[in-house]
């Protein structure tokens, strides 16, 4: 049983803009409703959309911010692909607080359908890149390739010019929520670096799933903050992830160099093998989370966080 | 304390679609990774999402399925703009079973990119015109206009031409669930309604909220399944909704001549003055919802459901 305070939600960020000049036209928006459109007026667009968990009783009070992935929404956390229960939940049994976001323009954080304000067009990976890309072709992994389709069906487009708004409503996330320790995957894992840097009485741990886009270095006088990056397996035999695993242990060398304690965790050398890149996601996903959970609790112990 | 059984989500429905002869381009997702991106290959749109929250000890058995509006997402049910629990929180006190739709195309639903595979172009709903079809001119109206920001944030883009699509999507999502009772607001009442015609054994009771879109004729040997009409304050005054409430009278009069047995609240009839459309956010919300419970628990000690 999940004994829970309270379940919500909240936006932050955005800008209004205002739209003019624009010609009306009829739709049809049912068999029986059919009106003029006017796409003139004042719209909020850039928010981002954050899902809350508390639990009734607290194993640290500092909550996690679970930061999706590029192309990815705030569900990569919930049910795996099989079907198991996923970090969110186990996360939650282990009376720990979540808050889950769906970054700007991803899921219900919504996107801009005006014409004109983002420069680029979206992108939005196929299954075969996405086979490619986040390792599923080695034998022996350990992600249910049976259930792809519920992949897939998470997979949403993206813009890659956001970047920047995704920083920015990540960190009037973290500066909403007050204090938080950031598990961010892949391009959220990036994100929660760059933020984890800027926000140094906010962020009180940062884990980073083999995170994309981290920085090079960090501000110095970093006030012991610990960090983590998870690599899952294959790394040293893909050119590409040869490469983010070497970038993302420089950035974790410049981080301790900052003044935090950054660890690097090797999943395979632990024991762990045939980790994908959706390693929250993969049959060995439980174990993967009560790793973390250990962590976390360590960490806690050692006064790191509430 | 709210005490859960579990929560959790999967997507239904969806269509494969293959992509191929486009160009590759260049993609710069963060500063550090640029990669070739192949807008080629397999991809899966047209699914919908459902998230649910299943309670420790039940009220009754069968869970209730809240269906959005069109330009909204399943956050419409979350806290309301001026920050109280919404009606998700309100069920889920009561220990009802809830699940939460995102339908195709709105929020962690995702929506389709490819250029060429749906036939128009997505609207999307103004400040201006919000206010003016969510009724919030009139004076006394109890939606909390200085949060108005907080609507802004959760309105969504869409097509009109997934219309048949979210039909299809909702009745999967029933198929799926086994039996519910659908709560649909606006376009979403329309769609309940078509989908309640549909599954007779699976909906157990019909709930439409100012619904839009609603069937002027239902096929006959309904097995008395009950359904409601909620219409709130200044309908009278607004030919639009005047209007909108006239196909809404005529189709619960269709659903009781089929079989059915529907029924029709006049909020302010009811001592419930100042009620929007979007009366799952307005100031009298948790008393509107507490109606709702009453009305389901009326029917569920008639035996209408489990």
């Amino acid at each position: 049983m999940l004994a829970l305070e309270k379940i919500g939600s909240f936006f932050v960020g955005g800008r209004r803009v205002r739209v003019s000049g624009k010609t009306k036209r009829t739709v049809a928006y049912s068999s029986n409703v059919v009106t003029e459109y006017d796409p003139n007026g004042s719209f909020l667009i850039e928010q981002a959309y954050v899902q809350y968990f508390l639990p009734h009783e607290h194993r640290f009070r500092t909550p996690v911010l679970l930061v999706h992935g590029g192309g990815l929404t705030g569900v990569q956390w919930e049910n795996t692909p099989d079907g198991r229960p996923g970090w969110l939940s186990h996360l939650l049994d282990a009376r720990i607080a979540v808050y889950v976001i769906d970054n700007v323009e991803r899921g219900r954080a919504g996107w801009c359908a005006i014409e004109g304000e983002w420069p680029d067009l979206p992108v939005v990976r196929s299954d075969e890149e996405a086979a490619r890309f986040y390792r599923f072709g080695f034998p022996g992994n350990q992600f249910p390739l049976d259930r792809m389709d519920q992949l897939s069906a998470q997979t949403v487009p993206r813009w890659p010019s956001t970047y920047p708004l995704q920083v920015a409503a990540l960190d009037a996330a973290v500066d909403r929520i007050g204090s938080a320790i950031l598990i961010g995957f892949s391009q959220g894992g990036g994100l929660s670096f760059i933020v984890a840097d800027r926000r140094r009485d906010g962020v009180k741990a940062c884990i980073g799933l083999e995170p994309h886009g981290l920085p090079t270095a960090y501000a110095p006088d970093m006030p012991g903050t610990p960090a983590l990056m998870v690599l899952g397996d294959y790394i040293a035999e893909d050119d590409y992830w040869r490469d983010m695993a070497r970038l993302g242990r420089d950035s974790m060398d410049a981080w301790t160099a900052a003044g935090g304690r950054a660890e690097v965790w090797d999943l395979p050398a632990l024991g762990q093998r045939g980790n994908t890149h959706m390693m929250m996601m993969d049959r060995n996903s439980d174990i993967l989370c009560g790793m973390l959970i250990e962590w976390l609790d360590r960490h806690h112990r050692a006064g790191d966080f509430d």
